[in-house]
């Protein structure tokens, strides 16, 4: 166990844990010498007898996983002993058949079709996990479609919007993410098979035969040719994933800024022992948000590696290959418990909607002062307008006086407006433009993805 | 001018200088303005005739760049005093008209749907330049589909491929580039427009009917809501030149490294004053290599601010939309320069097929060690073989002798195999397994491609 | 006039500008020339009329910079066109004198030391800009050494601090960089000179000799060997102005949160034009702190561009060193451009005092709590003090009175302790600690390194 | 054990898994608290024999790494569930020595303090591990001081060098790197002590004196003040490693294309299943330059992260501190593993210098051009021995005739230049340059530095 092992359960997630575990990891990869095996059988390039007894012996309960860990070292890849452990399993049972273990095959084959196997299990956990954020945003959105709040730019108040409105924001992106992790399947689940240099010449003819066999078998599909070399499909699933963690590192950052003491319009959901301070008992720290905004910070480092790793030496790599082992899982990861921990934070938000509405007010009706100003334009021309209500601004910050107060007071603009006009004016629940109906047409984008019955 | 506009001519891209040049950008944001008065007058919100005028106005040509440069620091952006000139300029024709001028938009409409509408005109120039790229990697490919060459992997000699298949190879992934930047259109090519704080509050009633009418008007699609804060639209593009930027990069170090003087099996196109050497007669270096190099070691870096910066805050970002704006530029700059640089290589590549079919040789058949040992297999056993073949390998390495002479002075050997069919298996040109197969199923794809209508 | 430079105003540093101009990036070039050309007269490998021929056409006036930018792309740097002016300007005074321009130094000798030049000065303008502003942040921490701020942690109330301790905190980090910079500079300011392959061999016996009187010429030291392709000298440059701008960002997220509506306890100074909004006059936008914040974003992806560029090839890299040449001037840019926004920023600082102390009351007590709870637990031991101090604060939140008056109220906490010493703990300017010791601390390292001589 | 495991052998560094093995970050964490209870009951905070119980207990063994691992995820750090388990176990022997754990602490002081300590015994063995490295290098570019190797820039044959000032460049930089982190020791090896908001409050009265009790106690320095958002200390320790890994790349870099088949000049040491290929028996695969460049690769980008980590909000942040935890030692952990295999590499370099010789010579003397052209400059002038030789050059080139048969051929050429002279001026051991003179001046400074005291 390293420090790692004890530090990620901040930035865990079971399901990622699971699909880049050791056993797993290896378990891909036998899987992929079971279905050569099987495949070569099918094509008569092995016998069918030592076909069935290597897939048999193709079960990670065999394999010692720390010799393997051990001569990985020396050997440059996991590959190399492990078809040795491998061998010497089945020559146990049959020892012709050991003669046909891994047959034509090169190690980067079996090591990056175990990894398309363990990226396709990753990316299914992390499409269910969206649908189920998707599906909880939606009815966030909905349920605040009108709640106002306080809009703010640059960090400052600007003018109301509704919470729902916000929310709508994020759902529009994640499902963006969604289709996102759609496209790019066709591109990614496919066979790496190309032998030592990426012809298959050591099996011959029956070479591309056994290499469709082989796709069918672990339901990938045939791409036109082996791409050791050409990494641009697992670089893409960085990108995707990274894109998808900046989106999740969003949400935190505006989550935790509401969460703020002087804000307090949103908290995490409390639970025992989460997020408490160990010597100020007043305190509940956003451990949700600080997790995914530590991977919005530590993804597009990795993300750039992979890019970085992509020139690649002709058939085979020196070092950029290698740079993806442990770059890649651990994207998923920080990606996937991003994912987790705002599904938590979301599923459990405390929403202070009376907080919301204090805020807006607590600057006296000055956010609500282009409204005024847009409607006296009507009546005076923009450019006076603007001048008369930034003059009423004024007096209002020196005065203490609410906005309103200090326009009712004015015997000019109240010629112009009435006092009930002006009241409706400073009303910052009637000032919300189209958020609502914004909200609306994200949430029929929504419904209109659940209809679809492949959502990606 | 400065250091970098100097520098900057060894990773030029003619097409991209113009796109993002300061006098393009300025216009692009122009022709949002235009457009949104043309917009709102066609909706009613503001008069005919102060859209016309504002309309006429809109033209770079009117604009004093230097004061606009020098003012957008005070501001923050350069919206603000492009705004504060435009209505300046319409005042000067129609005072009335002036004070219609950005009416209900905000800084980030005019900023963001500006670079939409750049980053539309830089992709369709990659797309274009790509498509030629293509078609010139088939030809290639086609030409030297059977043509040997030793497969090199970790850097060492393997197994005989075929030249046509390396360039298959980078054909293969550059069509996998083409598919990417056609999807990620839909997802981009949209309106930003929401004012202050999203809502298109200052509009009131009409504020959807005018973001529509903008969106026809630029020939944009009206997104589901504005995205001010969500930014994983621009990072995508970001992300996906990333994507190319790495596989330009590797078809570059191939070629670097076959055009080392020991190697000498290509050599970039010979040009006056290119890559000459100022001390050494003798030299020719890679100069369009090492450009496309160094954009794939500065474009990932690049990725990755852009998606770190997606963490915004709220309504508008502190910091991370600005990253963006310089950002974004450079890596369509760098990736486009790459591009070009890799074509002009592609286009004039000096292939020595002879130096090739050397090179494969000077191992003495060493190379060939694996197809004599799998046709040794089918009598002896995979593992006898494999330990008589070594055996050979090392006689050879020892003697100087070429495997052939070894094996074929063997006696053991020769009782299975006879002289000529051990000629045969040592002759690398029959053992391309797959090669020419996968070369055709590459230009399949290509072709087909071709024939489709949009072939984005 | 890219869009960088139209942008580039928010980011400005007019003395980065001045350092990496086109026009300084060839003059200091040509300085090397000079330079070369009179200490190979001095040590007689060229004769004394031509170095000083040379010597007089060594000035940027006489550089067609436009031809110079056209001529790099075709040779892949900018020596070797800059040499081709520069012979031709000499030739028309001295032809024989031409034939001795750049003798026996390669391209990179003469970009490398021109930029070493440039980095002095860059360097030169940062450690002024860093003593003034270290100067201005240690009149602020002395000014507000013993005012009181509610300590945040996780974005939320904590315990108070005095606002001079996190004054003293900024500071004391920059005098760190300070410490930094002032270190490398004496692997930094080398002379690079080896001629084409790094040995000097052109050159015959007299090569380490002029090699020495050059470096004396350009008050450089002489290295113990050239470093053409061993990058860590300009690497770290970037690294240690990759940390000094994070700790410019580290400054400017504090100030940018404490600006924010709700908090108010800061702003950055006004001025005419700075930060204003286009539609909403009640708005003032910390645009310098925005400006570091996005330094903040960018440099860091830079510093590792920078990082990876160090894996150069052989004698002279491909790829690797051309990274370099953007890339370094733009985090200088950067950095430089953050700092002087920072310094702005600080030099004009509004700091509320009292909105910094009625943000603490705003909790009623609640932050006093652990001082209460340590005071008790003198009497009733920690874990029963805990848990009174604890239902307190629950019976606080809940009723909305303050801490104090609950405390009071209780019969069993007010026969340990006197109304005026709840009073004393619940007062928050008595409980911060160390935070004035801590503050003067700080400003004794400052001090101290304003009393030594060389302050690097 | 996850993937990372597996592949982790390939970039294993015993020494770092060590160091940041789960064990010995909780033992380091444990160390502070025991240091810091025997401090207070020295200062007279705590009861003597509270302190007595507390150190006796901080023993790794006493603690259950799984359950801390759970817990630190709902608890958002290590601390949390470490001070409650170190609790319980205290209070197993003495319930009221329970109440004075952790006493006036904050997570993060024991979290960062136990990080220097971790980090000052990474750097010790990054330290011993570089003196051995360096001199290796030195011995190595000693023994080949003079071995003539052809230099290559662009990955193009230049003009000849000796293999030992390719090895004294690597050291010259080793050396620099251990200046670096020398110098950064005496900012890093500081205590981290301020409670809960950096200002010491709960402690009262002997807070300072408390501080400094413990930082004795741990033979760390007493730093100005607390640092828990100032971060420039550790990622400092990241750019630094970030350097040295950059500078390992470049050697990995150097040493495979050396070792490339058809160069052959270097190969790495053989071992037993070492770089042995699955399929091809001929192969010898650089792993240990894979290794190192995979380092080299994915450093950068962690630096930055540790970059981007730095803007840390207020008195603790929200994301930033987080990232570091995995990112650093994960960054040691590729520099070591790095290190130690190029460690390796170097010890058991094998060195063809015949085949240098020959590498020289494959291009019929054209690499002696330049030494020709300036021995004819002392006749003819510059320009036209440039023009003669390259006519020369061109010659020999189509004719595949020696430069030096060409030359002697030429009845122009042979009045100046005897035939004797031009076989001296032909002959590549001669055109060193001061190849010798610079790899004595590195291994000066080299035994310079072995004779100081404290080499750091």
């Amino acid at each position: 166990m390293t420090v790692s092992s004890l530090t990620a359960a901040l930035f865990s997630s079971p399901g990622m844990e699971r699909v880049f575990s050791a056993r797993n990891t290896v378990q891909c990869m036998l899987d992929v010498e079971a279905a050569l095996a099987t495949a070569q059988a099918r094509e008569g390039v092995i016998p069918h007898q030592a076909a069935v007894v290597i897939a048999a012996s193709c079960d990670v309960a065999h394999i010692d996983l720390d010799a393997l860990s051990r001569d990985a070292g020396a050997a440059g890849n996991l590959a190399i002993p492990l078809v040795k452990q491998l061998t010497a399993r089945v020559a146990m049972t049959d020892p012709e058949a050991a003669g046909y273990v891994h047959w034509g095959a090169t190690s980067q084959d079996v090591i990056d079709t175990g990894m398309v196997l363990q990226l396709r299990q990753a990316l299914s956990q992390i499409t269910v996990d969206l649908v189920a954020f998707a599906d909880q945003l939606a009815a966030l959105a909905l349920h605040h479609q009108s709640t106002p709040v306080i809009g703010r730019t640059w960090m400052q108040h600007a003018l109301p919007v509704t919470f729902g409105l916000k929310v709508a924001g994020w759902l529009d992106a994640v499902m963006r993410h969604q289709q996102r992790l759609g496209q790019l399947r066709t591109r990614l689940l496919v066979l790496q098979f190309g032998g030592a240099a990426g012809t298959l010449a050591s099996l011959g003819a029956p070479g591309l035969r056994v290499a469709s066999a082989l796709a069918d078998a672990l339901d990938l599909a045939l791409p036109a040719m082996p791409w050791h070399t050409q990494r641009d499909r697992v670089a893409e699933v960085a990108a995707v994933l990274g894109l998808l963690t900046g989106s999740l590192g969003k949400i935190a950052r505006d989550i935790a800024l509401h969460s703020q003491t002087e804000v307090a319009e949103l908290a995490e959901p409390a639970a025992e022992g989460r997020g408490a301070s160990s010597t100020m008992p007043h305190k509940r720290n956003p451990v949700g948000c600080a997790a995914a905004l530590t991977a919005a910070l530590r993804v597009p480092a990795l993300v750039s590696t992979m890019l970085s790793a992509m020139v690649q030496e002709q058939e085979r790599a020196l070092g950029g290959w290698q740079a993806e082992w442990d770059t890649l899982p651990e994207i998923a990861r920080l990606c996937s418990a991003a994912l987790s921990q705002m599904h938590q934070v979301v599923s459990g938000l405390q929403v202070d909607t009376r907080r919301m509405r204090e805020n807006i007010d607590a600057t006296r009706g000055l956010v609500m002062a282009e409204a005024v100003s847009l409607a006296l334009g009507q009546h005076i021309g923009r450019a006076a307008a603007h001048e008369w209500v930034e003059h009423a601004c004024n007096t209002s910050l020196s005065s203490g006086l609410h906005l309103l107060q200090v326009l009712q007071a004015d015997p000019k603009i109240s010629t112009m407006l009435s006092g009930a006009a002006l009241e409706k004016l400073c009303d910052p629940t009637v000032y919300s433009g189209e958020s609502t109906t914004f909200v609306s047409r994200v949430l029929a984008v929504h419904a209109h993805r659940k209809d679809e019955p492949h959502q990606e």
